[in-house]
C-alpha cells in the first residue's frame, strides 16, 4: 500500500479586474487561454470587479476597503490595465494598483523578459535575450512618504521619501537568489545607486552580500542603475536575474520591454510569495485608452500573466501539473509570434484564439 | 564714429581636473584641440588639480575648502573622469562630484545626445537622433538628505529624500525652455513620474505649465521616465528637449548615450547660467580603469566638453565666436567619427591629432 497523494486544490477562485482601456480586451483573452490550459484537472471561477477610471468617474470611488476584504479572499487576482487621462495622474496607480501592490504585500514584482522568436525588436544585435527582474514592490521611493510645504507658492518645498528596511530588502533579495540558483546560468545582478543614494545603497549592498554568502552557486554583480540601462541596450545578454528596488525596477522593466519587443509582450507579476495574500498578475502595458476597441491591441503580455498566475498557484497548494500548463500556454505564445513574423497581424481575438488552440 | 566694441575678455583661466584612469588621457586631448581652436584670438591658461581616486589614497582628501576656493577664482573647469574600484562608492562621487556641483550651483547639467554620421548606435532604425537633456543639477534625490536608524542591524531603516522646491525647478525649467525655443523643432518634454512621486510630480508640473504659458512657441509634452526609456530605444527621433529631474536625468542620459553609440561620445556641461560660479565640463563616462594608459579611450566626448565650454563662454563675456570655435570642433569630431567608420579604429592620441588637424 502506497500512501494516497496529498490532497491538491482543484478550483482557482480568480478576482479579475479588466480596468480600462483595452484592460477588458486583453483579459478576455487571458482568461480563454487560461479555461483552455486547465482542462479538467483544475477548476476556474471568476469574479469580475469593476474598478478603475470608468468606476472612479461613476462613483468617486477607487478602492473601498470593502472591496479590499472582497478581494482579499480570493487565490489570486488578474487585472488588465487601470487608468484614462480623464482621471488626474496618481489617484488610480496610488488609490487602485498600489494600494493593491501594498494592502496585499506584494513584495516580489516578477518581470521576465525574454526576446521571443520571430519578435524583431528594437536593437541590430541578434543576441538571445533572457532575464528576469525581482523588482521590490512595498518600500522605496514609492511609499508615497513626504509632502509639501509652502505649497502652490513660489516657495513651495516638495519632499519625497524613500524608505527602505533591512526587513523589507532581505525578503526580496533571498527571493532573487532562489530564482538566480534555480536558472542554469545562475546569475544574479544587484541594480541600484549606490554611489549617490549612500543610505539606502549601503543597506541594500549589506544584505546582498550577507545572503550571497549562503548561495556560492550563485555568481553576482552589481551594476549603477544609469549603468544597467546601457547594457540593457546594448548588451542585454548579459542579465540572468537582476534584483533592484521599486523605482529602479518600474524604470528598468519598461526599458527590458522595449528591448524584447514592446510592452504588448510583457507579462509581470505581483507576488506574495507566502500566500498570505492574493497575489496579483497584470501585464506591464497600459490601458491604452487610444486603440481600446480596435481590436489591435496584444493580448500576449495579459496571456503571459496568466501563465505566471499558473505557475504561482503550482508553488501554493495547487496541482503542481499548474506548473506545465504555464509551460503549454508560453509554448503557444511563442508559436503564435512565430506565426504572426510569417503570416502577418492578428487581432486581439486572433491571438487568443490562435493561443488558446495550440494549448 | 561708430562706438567702440564692447571689450571681449581675451585669457580663458582654465582649471583642469584630469583625475583617475583615463580622464587623464582624455583631458590632454581635449586641451589639445581647445588650444588650436582658439588661435590667437583668445588665449587659455590651464592650471592642473591633482583630485581623485589617486589624491585621496594619497591625502585622505576628496576636496578641501580651500582648493574650491582656489577652484572657484577660474572661469571654467575641465575635468576627465574621477573613480577608482578601489576607493568606496561614493567617497568620490560625493566629496567631489556632487560636492563640485552644489558647491558652484551647477543646476543646469546640459547633456547633448546626437547620432553622429558613421557611427553605428545598438539601434536597429536608423532615424536621425539629436536631442539635448536639461538635467536639474542641484536637488532631488542627490541632496543626501536621508540617514539610516539601527544601522548595521536586521531592524536598519534607511532614507533617502529628494528634495525639490519652487526656485530650483523654474530656474532649470526656464533654462529648458529658452533651449528649446532656440532649435528649429521647438518642443519641449517633461520627464518625471508623477503618477506616483505624487509631491515632487505636482509642483515640476505645476511651474512646468506657468513657465510654458510664456513660451506658446514651444510644443510641450509630458512623460513618465519609464515611458521616456521605451521611447529612447524604439523612437529617440521624437525627442528635442528634454527637462527632467537630477536622478532621471543621470538614468535617461546614460540610455541617451548608449543609444547614440556609447558614452565615449556623450559630453556635458554642469552650468551655472548667471556665471556666478565656475561652470564645468567632463565626459559622462566614467575613469575605465581597465584600458587607461591603452591608448584605447576615446577622447570624443572630453572634446565634444570643450567645444560646451568654448559655448558657454561665448555668453559669458568672452568674444562670441568662440561658438564658431564650438561648432568648428563639433565638425572637426563628425568628421573623424565619419573617417573612422572607413579608415579604421584610432588611438587616443591618434583622434586628438585627427581633430586638432581638421580644426
Ligand atoms: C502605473 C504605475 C503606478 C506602475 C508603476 O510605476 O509601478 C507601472 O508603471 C508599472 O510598472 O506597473
Ligand atoms: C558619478 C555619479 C555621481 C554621476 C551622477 O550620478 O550624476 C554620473 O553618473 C553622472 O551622470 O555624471
Amino acid at each position: 500500500e502506497t500512501a494516497a497523494p496529498a490532497a491538491t486544490r482543484s478550483v482557482i477562485d480568480l478576482a479579475v479586474i479588466g480596468g480600462d482601456g483595452i484592460g477588458p480586451e486583453v483579459t478576455a483573452e487571458a482568461l480563454k487561454v487560461l479555461r483552455v490550459a486547465l482542462h479538467e484537472a483544475v477548476k476556474l471561477e471568476t469574479t469580475e470587479y469593476d474598478l478603475g477610471a470608468r468606476h472612479w468617474h461613476a462613483t468617486g470611488e477607487t478602492l473601498t476597503d470593502a472591496t479590499l476584504v472582497r478581494l482579499r479572499g480570493h487565490d489570486a487576482i488578474l487585472l488588465g490595465a487601470v487608468g484614462d487621462p480623464t482621471v488626474p495622474s496618481g489617484v488610480l496607480e496610488r488609490g487602485l494598483l498600489l494600494r493593491l501592490r501594498f494592502a496585499f504585500d506584494h513584495y516580489v514584482n516578477l518581470r521576465p523578459s525574454k526576446l521571443l522568436p520571430g519578435v524583431t525588436g528594437p536593437l541590430r544585435s541578434e543576441a538571445p535575450i533572457d532575464f528576469v527582474v525581482v523588482r521590490e514592490g512595498t518600500e522605496g521611493p514609492y511609499t508615497g512618504n513626504g509632502g509639501s510645504l509652502r505649497t502652490g507658492t513660489a516657495h513651495e518645498v516638495a519632499t519625497e521619501v524613500s524608505v527602505n528596511t533591512a526587513f523589507g530588502i532581505e525578503r526580496v533579495v533571498r527571493d532573487a537568489f532562489e530564482r538566480a540558483a534555480a536558472r542554469p546560468r545562475r546569475k544574479l545582478t544587484l541594480v541600484h545607486k549606490n554611489n549617490v543614494l549612500v543610505h539606502a545603497g549601503r543597506l541594500w549592498k549589506r544584505i546582498f552580500d550577507t545572503v550571497a554568502a549562503e548561495y556560492p552557486q550563485v555568481t553576482t554583480d552589481y551594476l549603477h542603475v544609469d549603468a544597467a540601462t546601457i547594457f540593457l541596450a546594448t548588451a542585454p545578454e548579459r542579465f540572468d536575474v537582476i534584483v533592484t528596488d521599486n523605482l529602479f525596477g518600474d524604470i528598468i522593466t519598461d526599458l527590458a520591454a522595449a528591448v524584447t519587443g514592446g510592452i504588448g509582450l510583457a507579462a509581470s507579476g505581483n507576488i506574495n510569495p507566502e500566500g498570505a495574500f492574493p497575489s496579483m498578475f497584470e501585464p506591464v502595458h497600459g490601458s491604452a485608452p487610444d486603440i481600446a476597441g480596435t481590436g489591435k491591441a496584444d493580448p500576449t503580455a495579459a496571456i503571459l500573466s496568466g501563465a505566471l498566475l499558473l505557475r504561482h498557484l503550482a508553488s501554493r497548494g495547487f496541482d503542481p501539473a499548474l506548473a506545465h500548463a504555464a509551460e503549454a500556454i508560453e509554448a503557444a505564445a511563442e508559436a503564435d509570434l512565430a506565426e504572426r513574423a510569417t503570416l502577418g497581424p492578428r487581432s486581439t481575438a486572433q491571438i487568443g484564439d490562435a493561443i488558446a488552440a495550440a494549448v
